[in-house]
């Protein structure tokens, strides 16, 4: 059922033992969502705490470094960020089938939610979290701000994609106003890189392949490719936009081999094509400009088969 | 004399035949500035016009592609975005003594106009020059909404600075519900490499030499660079951001060559360097945490002595 942020907090009011969820492979919006709604919640003197499949990658650590986990029997489940179950990885087997409340801005969420928040034109899920933490009447302090304020730069490459809209940089303006340090933030999520990903991302420039017209590009990240440099996959979610940077490409790919072989693949377009039409074709999704699916074959039969379908997309 | 906003509105409203210059090496902030007050005062029925030493690069064409330009002997000058007299190249010597206004946000200014309104607290002076509209009563149009944002943006490193405040924020939301196409104008600022620039942009990276304990990275273009990838000067603005995204690195240098084999370099710090304190030991200036000087020496002798005075500053 879809509800509106005050249907929302009522729920959430009268809701106690809360588990909140994030994707897997989390990024910033999902914990900044998860983790501001937390504090939120403990706030209000409930008892919660914020799960996610994968290990939360270091730099987010400072979303909650002061909070204490809680163990306990969880009465409600919350997905934040989530557009479809199997984005909870393998938390989806326990908790797939009861989300009493999803908290989400993708088009493409299937409703599987007994209560569903939607805002598609929320550039974050943060700037939806946001409206809801107001309206429970809470406090938002620093640190929460903080979270708030890194879902919003995250998911908008630092406010700069075109889904950005007045109300984020609204939202980001009150948000320092309570405290996010933005430079800080940004500095950690955008210009710190590691001399081993500076070396990665050499050679996933160095990969870059141009299709139809140059008007797909194609960057491969290879087992080989992490040996050689000392890294892993989770240092490749800044490589994706590098693949539209260049003049006339319509769409870029990242193809990034998994450690069996297998692949993932991350699409970035611009207006003229859905990068969610290109993802759904292989069983994936996203929004109309970032998204990704999966592969159970190599890198190169992936590649053929998503420069094919992008020739059809590109009609 | 030092002004304030409303001084400044009356001395404009008074002022007729006006020339706008902005500094030499042209960028968004200065050309935003500087378009975005001369479509004010063109709306107020005076005749004005914009004039810069240097080519203005064409991906800035959006920000006066509609305005006829007016020949006219000007009665007052304002320079915008000036810290300096010598920043305007070669105008200097003809209006370098004659400059009735100069609206600026650089601490370095050096206080030579007739009237100064100085803002050293905002990350662009476009939110300076925004706010003299304001007060001009002048209606805001959607032309003059993409100069303003164009220069909030690229003086933020698309708000990514921990120069970037609240009203900066607050300004950008207001210009895009004033019709600034912030997607598209970050597209065209940041998003769009050409194929040449990328190429210039992997030998730029492959350049990287690190210094004191890797606190210093140096980026070094030469003139064989330019002529091995097809680019000149005016391709070289992304590259200095690129110095400083390194973990651990605290002065972030690019030296470029010029034809005559002198040299300028573009300084990049974090807050515990001042990136002016180390520009101006070379007769140059700047913000906190972005500085340029020149040299008349080659890239390796200017090399050897930034490294020399960065050594210093950094104890």
């Amino acid at each position: 059922m879809k509800i509106n942020i005050q249907e929302c907090a009522n729920l959430l009011k009268s809701w106690d033992n809360i588990l909140i969820l994030c994707h897997a492979h989390p990024d910033g919006d999902t914990l900044g969502s998860g983790f501001a709604l937390l504090r939120a919640l403990l706030k209000m003197g409930k008892t919660a705490r914020v799960i996610c499949d994968d290990e939360i990658p270091h730099k987010y650590s400072y979303l909650f470094d002061d909070i204490e986990m809680q163990e306990f029997s969880e009465d409600y489940v919350i997905a934040v960020d989530v557009a479809t179950v199997n984005l909870l990885g393998s938390l989806q087997e326990r908790y797939g089938d009861r989300v009493n409340l999803c908290i989400d801005h993708h088009a493409t969420n299937t409703n599987y939610a007994e209560n569903l928040l939607l805002n598609e034109d929320a550039a974050a899920n943060c700037e939806i979290v946001y409206e809801v933490i107001n309206a429970l009447g809470v406090e938002i302090d620093s640190k929460t701000a903080a979270c708030l304020y890194t879902g919003l730069t995250t998911d908008t490459g630092c406010f700069r994609y075109s889904s950005t809209t007045s109300n984020t940089y609204r939202c980001a303006a009150e948000l320092i106003d309570l405290g996010a340090d933005n430079g800080r933030i940004n500095r950690l999520m955008f210009e710190t890189k590691t001399k081993k990903f500076a070396a990665l991302e050499r050679l996933a420039t160095q990969s870059m392949q141009f299709f139809l017209n140059e008007r797909v590009c194609v960057i491969t990240i290879t087992n080989e490719m992490y040996e050689q440099t000392g890294t892993d996959e989770q240092d490749t979610e800044a490589l994706p936009p590098l693949t539209r940077q260049i003049e006339g490409v319509e769409i870029g790919l990242t193809i990034r081999e998994k450690k069996d072989k297998t692949c993932k693949c991350s699409i970035r377009t611009f207006e003229s094509v859905n990068a969610a039409d290109l993802a759904s074709a292989f069983g994936g999704g996203g929004h109309k400009q970032a998204a990704a699916c999966r592969f159970d074959c190599d890198v190169e039969t992936a590649k053929k088969m998503l420069v094919e379908k992008s020739k059809e997309l590109l009609k």
